[in-house]
């Protein structure tokens, strides 16, 4: 009844039930790499955990977004804007929260429905 | 099959798909107003989403709401309390967060169904 | 059509709609306990809602975790690592916030499905 994908020992990074898709909170795989690489990686895992789930970005319903500090919010929207685009925009909260590591600077958790 | 309504170049403030409804994180159209009034107008903002949605407060499961400072949390309860009343309560998280703009007191994200 | 239980003047601990079910955020009895007193207490609370709402550890889709303090994560993940065993592991997301009352070192928020 729910698919459980990429699990670790902690946590699965995407959890399918009936049509509810969810993902974990998404860190980027280099936390040193500056705001918007970091942005762009976490969104490149977002792009391939719902391509697991056969849903496309049209099936997105919503966008959490932490940032380790709001300073990076300009930055990290040009990077979000171009991903997003001009349709199907998710709902979106995006606020500013201590992180696992110290250089993370973004984390996203996506839901979506199939 | 997902309704996107006031939708901005970078997100949907409400989503509905099947029976789900999600909004946005809402924030006050005026951040220099203190905080009871930043909270009446988040929470009207809601309110309005939901009818927009085709459902009333006995609709609402959940409410998320980040405060800017926790030092707010007993102003906040104030309007809180008296507009969810003694039927119908959502659950709820209360937690502290850096918001998109340092006049932002408060953020509050909401779920219903239909 | 919506189910609330374990609801004070201005919440609902559990929220039962349908399939789905959906926990406020869970703090500690006893804000001066220790992180691993505190986590275990509010697992134990998330245990006894899921029980209530009639599903097992295997029905949680996904939980939120905020730490008052990130400096807590191994010391929490201890006991979380024990708790969720080494199946059905739910989604998961983890941050630091600002919590209700400086005691209070953890908040936890389960979603399950039925």
């Amino acid at each position: 009844m729910i698919e459980r994908i990429d699990v670790s020992r902690r946590a699965s990074k995407l959890i399918i039930a009936g049509d509810r898709i969810e993902t974990s909170g998404l860190v980027a795989n280099d936390c040193r790499a500056p705001i918007r690489e970091q942005t762009r990686d976490v969104l490149d895992q977002l792009d391939r955990l719902l391509k697991k789930a056969g849903v496309g970005r049209e099936g997105l319903l919503r966008v959490q977004i932490w940032l380790a500090d709001m300073k990076d919010f300009g930055a990290m929207n040009e990077v979000y804007d171009a991903w997003v685009g001009d349709k199907n925009q998710p709902a979106r909260a995006c606020v500013g929260a201590q992180l696992a590591d110290p250089g993370y600077l973004i984390e996203i958790q996506g839901w979506a429905k199939r």
